[in-house]
């Protein structure tokens, strides 16, 4: 791979907000908030001076295009290739990434540029941010539902570094300049064979009365993150809703044998691991995520994915639960079996070990 | 309907026109662009002065957000009465527009006032243009053939005079500034039951190497629509796919009972009514959208749907073809047929009567 990417460790991180919070009152709370995060090192695609400066919101939307169209192709190809697909076997391509604002969105340029038909359908979602995996995941099941012989591509593109925004100091800004990472990764559904996740049921859900609570604030300096100080407390209202989802399908949350979930940070995963009654083992795809490349929105799914696909433990026949959550609040989530393919038993929708761009380590 | 809305006629924007380019160059292009149109006058939701003015990307965006919430409920309301639900039927919400950002998108707050359940899957899709509403009513029909059961809303809220850009002086932004409108839209779409298009097969199409002939430059002021002198020549390569569409499914292009497709423009429907040899009687819908509103982006066809169950002359079992256009270049296209409710015929999916809020003529 000859991707050259940058690499900012929780030291670094800790030293620029000695830098910039220098004599402010916000420090002592910027530096807590940055090791509570658990997160060792993120990679951003940029070096340090240009991530941390601001070269106004149409700079930072060309660096965008830039980078996605420079980044993408890679993981696509080798997602497609783990499917065992070419990009003419692709029926839908379902594009997620907040991090910037393209249109048309990268979905045209891909399909003009790397082989895919003129007829592929194009679904860009923009508004879902760190739910977008999931929810991409499930309308790609969907739609093989509807033609159980099509193929889905998924692309999630964040390039968190991108947001980020030097003026703000409130206590959501102080948390996600140490907590976000940028990332690429692609996957794909398949509606028949390969090897991966059954997908069997999905479903939504919205936290009612929270819409502020994770929310972007449109500006001339481009898109502001604003966290709610309760966001880290919402598995206790959701942990009951993946219950339920288990429950309806005949399983049982606390005793499935995988877990892919989003890592929207260290409290995320301690409290639903808590609330569901499970080990502290069974999240370690996501907490392996978070302490190596930060909450990389809605890439995380597709990574943490990867991780257990790599493990290769899992046997034919494990029951399993995806779930991730965003704006909204929104929850996104899936249960589904592992399969390995079998000729003559394939005809039940696959989530394909996905491809996740591996920096170099600069 | 109370809604308070402002009219902007043709001799009015040649006015503006008139005052704008004042002893430029481009004076006499900017009028004959606008009379061009054929647009006779468009709806806006603010006055005229507000609407002339550029008071930075934050208070636009600001204003969409209001805007979207005083005018998105009405329809939907009136939608759902429609096709004879209540909200809590509804299973997916596509909201669908380009003229505003907000993370959360609209959906969130429409399911947490309006009496959605919470567990409503949420599609919102900010990067399809013009040619989103119809690809809404195409997700809506995979997804209906996923689930079908399930009900699907669409909601297009399309409020096109807040990405007025007063410096732009380009050909695209010339003609734009004289042919959009603003519009607030919503159908449903039903797995089964009530009356309307009976969705039966879609497509979509991407012209290759056209990505940048309909774009938004995104910049500190917002989106800047540009667009390629070559975009109205587009129908003679996308007449042979809608040909091709029809062809599969049994039927010939030339001969359906209703068509309802984008108005982008009036040389877009003049010449795809030439390319697919209809009369010119046949575009009459979008024609009169076009005329009385301009273009309304992904709004348009519903609003030429609106039109037809309005005439209400259309036989049950009459065949018809629906299309969009927008960037990409993309177009997302469907066939069906005509159906009126019938007790124990309902498993086909349905487009049922949309809702379009009809300003009050100021």
């Amino acid at each position: 791979m000859s991707v050259p990417e940058f690499v900012i460790t929780m030291e670094e991180t800790l030293e620029f907000a000695e830098r910039v919070h220098a004599g402010k009152s916000q420090l002592p709370l910027a530096l807590r908030l940055i090791q509570n995060t658990g997160v060792r090192k993120r990679h951003v695609v940029q070096p340090i001076e240009q991530t941390l400066s601001h070269p106004g919101f149409e700079e930072r939307n060309r660096i965008y295009e830039v980078e996605s169209k420079k980044r993408c192709p890679e993981v696509i190809e080798q997602a497609l290739a783990n499917a065992d697909l070419a990009a003419r076997d692709v029926d839908l391509i379902i594009y997620v990434s907040c991090t910037g604002f393209l249109m048309p969105s990268l979905t045209a340029w891909l399909i003009n540029s790397m082989g895919f038909r003129a007829d592929t359908r194009q679904l860009p979602i923009a508004q879902l941010g760190c739910a977008a995996g999931s929810a991409a995941i499930n309308r790609a099941h969907d739609f093989c539902r509807a033609y159980p012989d099509s193929n889905v591509l998924i692309v999630s593109c964040e390039l968190c570094s991108l947001c980020y925004q030097p003026e703000d100091d409130g206590i959501g800004s102080l948390l996600s300049d140490g907590l976000f990472g940028d990332a690429v990764a692609a996957a794909v559904v398949r509606g028949s064979g390969g090897t991966g996740m059954v997908l069997e049921r999905n479903a939504s859900y919205l936290i009612p009365d929270t819409e502020d609570w994770i929310s972007y604030a449109v500006r001339a300096t481009g898109f502001h993150f604003q966290l709610d100080r309760r966001v880290p407390g919402t598995m206790e209202p959701l942990a009951p809703v993946l219950r339920e989802l288990a429950t309806v399908h005949g399983w049982d949350i606390g005793n499935l044998d995988f877990y892919i979930i989003h890592a929207g940070g260290p409290r995320i995963l301690d409290d639903l691991s808590k609330f569901l009654d499970v080990d502290y083992h069974a999240f370690r795809h996501s907490r392996a995520t978070l302490t190596e490349y930060g909450n990389i929105a809605s890439a995380v799914v597709l990574d943490a994915l990867r991780r257990l696909f790599e493990e290769d433990i899992t046997l034919p026949g494990g029951t399993g639960v995806l779930a991730g959550f965003g704006p909204g609040i929104t929850a996104e989530m899936s249960v589904g079996t592992w399969a390995v393919d079998v000729p003559g038993n394939s005809e039940r929708i696959r989530l394909n070990p996905p491809s996740y761009l591996e920096p170099d380590f600069a």
